[in-house]
């Protein structure tokens, strides 16, 4: 998620599928009221054997309220058959990828069409190194977790290249998963065991 | 992800829907040969337009090779009516729970496996709040990402409520996303315009 924060320097019209005015309007009315601005999202996980598992991902509250997405969406998450796992889907790794992908492309997305900047195609390629060492318990020297994250956008519009590459890296500036893969969040895990 | 590491006090055998003898045959061969424990996983993501994002996760390179899932899974990213996006898919920021979830839960499947504790069921359910006014702009104050996650997972299996509840804690002490999503990991961003 990412949005233009800027006042348009032009009456804001829909461009790129982004229906520009309502989020302009969107933006003022939470300039007025804060607290509509707080969000809780949600997602329920189900193991289904081995390493797989599925997440449902429906509802969630803000804007005052609560909200059901159109239809309650459903994943998998597995590991592949060289980490001895059924392969049932992506795994858990790769899903922070596709987390940052979509948040950055979206923010691209907004924000291109608050100024004014029709896109033609906007692609990318993320690659995540990590060393299994840390999670198979082999080193305690190695993290759990991935080393480093590099993303490659390609962007095409009717910009020019610096105008298109200022639009990424407001994304970059304003991404919520940016953020929490970059800076890290307080997670706690409470357990309900028997 | 997440697996045990310390030598199994029984002979291994396959529970849970894990092959709990590969699994041990992996890390051993990995303890011999450290630089097959090098992992790259990779995600490509498109436009679709508006706020929606759908990436293609297929290849990824570890254990000395090059592997492909046993089919390119797609998945789908957006923002929902409220937030002025089409509601395509889940939020990028759901999809860090859900890959919060399914590390979590991969290693709950594995470490009950290798303890020799037979699981019965394993649910979960995550929650982050999110305070917006950081993505909209509106505060320099607040965070653009999550200001916490909550996770609560429910297990269920043939034994005691402390050795599954240490089961649990097992994987969060050796999960790959719950280290990321914590600790927080170098993101570089490139640029290719026009």
């Amino acid at each position: 998620m990412n949005m233009r924060t800027a006042a348009p320097k032009r009456t804001p019209v829909p461009l790129n599928g982004v229906d520009t005015p309502a989020l302009f309007a969107t933006i003022g009315v939470v300039a007025g009221q804060p607290e509509l601005a707080k969000f809780q999202f949600r997602a329920q996980g189900k193991w289904m054997g081995g390493t797989h598992t599925q997440t449902t991902m429906s509802g969630f509250a803000g804007a005052g309220g609560e909200h059901s997405h159109k239809m309650a969406f459903t994943a998998d998450g597995d590991h592949p058959a060289v980490l001895c796992g059924a392969d049932n889907g992506p795994t858990p790794v790769e899903w922070l990828l596709h987390a940052l992908a979509t948040c950055l492309t979206a923010g691209i997305g907004n924000i291109a069409a608050a100024r004014g900047v029709k896109l033609d195609e906007v692609t990318c390629t993320l690659e995540g190194d990590i060393d299994l060492q840390g999670i198979l318990g082999l080193s305690d020297k190695v993290r759990n977790g991935y080393q480093g994250i590099r993303a490659k956008f390609d962007i095409k519009g009717d910009a020019p290249p610096e105008t298109l590459a200022a639009i990424v890296r407001q994304s970059q500036a304003r991404s919520a998963v940016f953020d929490v893969l970059t800076n890290g969040v307080p997670v706690s895990i409470a357990v309900n065991a028997g």
